[in-house]
């Protein structure tokens, strides 16, 4: 019988806050009768965000094409949504029980092209655009096809969406971290960026690539466009490829912020030497169709044969799910103004997102109301990255720990933390130190995902919870 | 711009056979309007095989739950599966819209296990059992998890499914080929497996796992209790662990064989020290939904914290499509007795297994009436693995050359003989070098999923262009 020494040490290393312990421990509540408020986690509909009509119309045919040669198929099903699913047929006579082509369905590469060429003037190449189980597997091929060596390394933001932070521990890679600027909005830093880098150089580190979440998880932060040029031309110098991880494009609420795609900024620079790697899911935006795990990579400036590889890799696994290539489809080629499902489409769509901005302020507001917590408010994505203080512990001086020791120290006050505020609570949230945080802060992140009445009474408990907890340590 | 020099080494090295060169030109050719039958990759839906009608019922109501309450949804779908529907969605109120536990769906979980109890009267565990994208992301998981260094090895069945192989070369494992044996039904032969475990270590690799296919791909072979046993025998006395692919457990045509699964074989032989890792998928037997990407993994002798790595390996990309897990509970808990959707299902069941059946004698008979040709008859699984002779070219002796070049030349030889094979008659199969064959020996790949008429016309086409390609490398 195997045991653990039998395993791959880089597994046991990886780790992966989002579903980690308070997760589980929030279940076995749940399972013996307990309300729980899940804020650990963005995944809308299990929150009660209502799936898009026409998208579900869409695939429920797809599902069972009979339906569109009932004589009553247009008293349940949309007339304009009938006919799309007759064409994808057409199309695709396989519907969804079939291996796709491993990169996807040809048609809709072509309408994730003409998507983005639509989204940001650009053109777009349907062969350099692979259909990939959600963002995270496109994610995971770019790294895995990346890592030449366990001497390379990738930059990743701190604090970071665990994802690439395992991804790298699990496929031998090295992680160098950047820290986000909480004091300005948690944009990136040249002199950050330039100073990991010569970190990572003097470790005898090669950085091979960034991520970039924008809008960011955990931070809730949108990137400025100087922003992200000033990221395009510190890749370049240093030779890095770019992975942005741009599936919150759809999530911004700020009046003040407007997204701007990697590819739109680089296109617009005129940069053809950088190699950019694009991801985007149907989990998140106003879909939030996490579970149907669909999305896609989209691959720029590299020469033909580096894509093959990338179609290679995909092809071993055999093709993404076809009815989330489907998802996809929908989510890049939405109802037209004009056809019938249209309205109703745009009226969900919207309810979606003004809730989401609604919340979002009320999250903002209310924490920033609390002594001894604040937050920025989230502009964008689904999540406020909650930063807050406890005080110092009687005979404790983290000041005086080594540095691993003190980050241990620290990891281990807020999970105590997020823990606690589970238990007496019933919100399950995810430490910071899952994400990575700067050394003497504390934080959690949570979701502003849940109905609006549970957000305000979210802000509430927090608040006593927050009170009580700190005086208990005082007290202690 | 990153070049093939900026990639991983290892994924440039895998090689993946089944949607090698050949399937791009047929793809090109059938853009050009040429004909094509694709025997190349089992993928019944792609081949006219129709999805059954419960199951995409089932899926259709999953996407689009209004359905359930429209007063007329009886007259579309049966009563039986709008239950089972309105249940499964009491159980799991998120259907398929939210990202589900990591290690799948609670109570699919225990319908699996309850499958594995009903089908080998064995006890099964549910907290063992991971929904997973397919088999291969089980397979892959697996690899993942069980090597731990480049000088591991897996032994892995020659010929092969090369998604084995590919993985290995991509995750830095070592291949550990066992020949099976052509003449004896491609069974595996114990001295055989034991001269490969001593090569291995000779060449200083530590084997962790077999690989078994059964039914085999591609060897259409079903292995025999008394094979298995040895099997489990000399994995316990090499401390090995089990992969068993049994994805083709329902697809067994021939009277005298019959499906053991190795978890009952194990359970018999009172076995509670080998591990074992089983997969099973939606995409083969005759549900053949290969686009819903639904399977498990059940996993055997571990101790707890073993399976719990397994389970945070999964939750890092989140979860298996939640479609493909509910297409795998409709799988393993089919419409029973008594219920309105049961004559239909138990119908087009019998229907698609009949005419595998049937398909593959006529493959077998019309092959082996073919000069130069062999073909042990499929007794299982979708696939013929058709011996087939050349003769010698002129001015070469393979037997002089070194091995390695020898492997070389006769992979161009086989590959060569494929690519004739499409150019001339628009049939698509694989050539024997993608899953490995014998020294001196040639031997492509084919499927009988296509339709009868197309199997028949196959066989004729076949003996045409072979004695034309034989003929024409004689006049040479």
């Amino acid at each position: 019988m195997i045991t653990l020494e039998d395993l791959n040490p880089k597994l046991l290393q990886a780790q992966y806050a989002v579903r980690g312990p308070i997760v589980q421990r929030a279940q076995e509540m749940e399972a013996a009768g307990k309300k729980v408020i899940y804020c650990n986690i963005g995944n809308p509909q299990a929150l009660k965000q209502r799936p898009l009509t026409f998208l579900r119309q869409a695939l429920s045919l797809l599902e069972y094409p009979e339906l569109l040669d009932s004589p009553r198929v247009l008293e349940t099903f949309s007339r304009d949504i009938v006919t799309r699913v007759r064409k994808a047929l057409e199309r695709h006579p396989h519907g969804t029980g079939a291996y796709s082509q491993s990169p996807g369905i040809p048609f809709i590469r072509q309408a994730v092209a003409d998507f983005i060429t639509k989204r940001d003037g650009i053109p777009a190449d349907r062969d350099r655009i692979i259909l990939t189980d959600g963002a995270s597997k496109g994610a995971q091929a770019v790294l895995m096809a990346l890592l030449r060596s366990s001497q390379d390394g990738v930059l990743i933001p701190i604090p970071q969406y665990p994802l690439y932070s395992a991804t790298l521990a699990l496929y031998g890679g090295r992680q160098i971290g950047y820290y986000l600027d909480e004091e300005n909005g948690w944009q990136l830093d040249e002199h950050i960026l330039r100073a990991s880098v010569e970190k990572a150089g003097r470790a005898g580190t090669r950085p091979v690539a960034i991520v970039v979440i924008n809008p960011g998880n955990p931070t809730g932060s949108v990137l400025s466009r100087d922003n992200i040029e000033m990221i395009v031309h510190f890749a370049r110098e240093h030779r890095l490829s770019i992975i942005a991880d741009e599936v919150y494009q759809e999530n911004v609420y700020d009046r003040s912020a407007s997204f701007h795609s990697f590819a739109r900024v680089m296109e617009e620079m005129r940069e053809r030497d950088t190699t950019l790697f694009s991801l985007h899911s149907v989990s998140k935006g106003f879909l939030g169709e996490c579970g149907h795990r669909g999305g896609y990579l989209e691959i720029r400036n590299v020469p033909e044969e580096v894509n093959a590889q990338f179609i290679k890799l995909q092809s071993i696994s055999l093709c993404a799910n076809v009815s989330g290539q489907f998802a996809t489809y929908f989510m890049v080629a939405p109802p037209e103004p004009g056809e019938e499902s249209y309205p109703l489409y745009v009226r969900e769509r919207e309810a979606i997102l003004a809730a989401l901005k609604r919340k979002a302020e009320i999250l903002g507001e209310g924490v920033n109301r609390i002594p001894g917590m604040s937050l920025d408010k989230p502009q964008g994505a689904m999540y406020g990255f909650v930063r807050f203080e406890l005080p110092p512990e009687q005979g404790i001086d983290p000041l005086s720990l080594p540095p691993e020791d003190r980050k241990m120290y620290e990891a281990g006050r807020d999970e105590a933390y997020c823990m606690a505020l589970l238990e007496q609570t019933g919100i399950c949230v995810v430490p910071g130190s899952g994400f990575g945080q700067r050394a003497g802060t504390l934080h959690f992140r949570t979701t502003f995902l849940p109905p609006q009445e549970e957000i305000e009474d979210l802000v509430q408990k927090l608040k006593v919870f927050h009170e009580h907890y700190t005086r208990t340590l005082q007290e202690a």
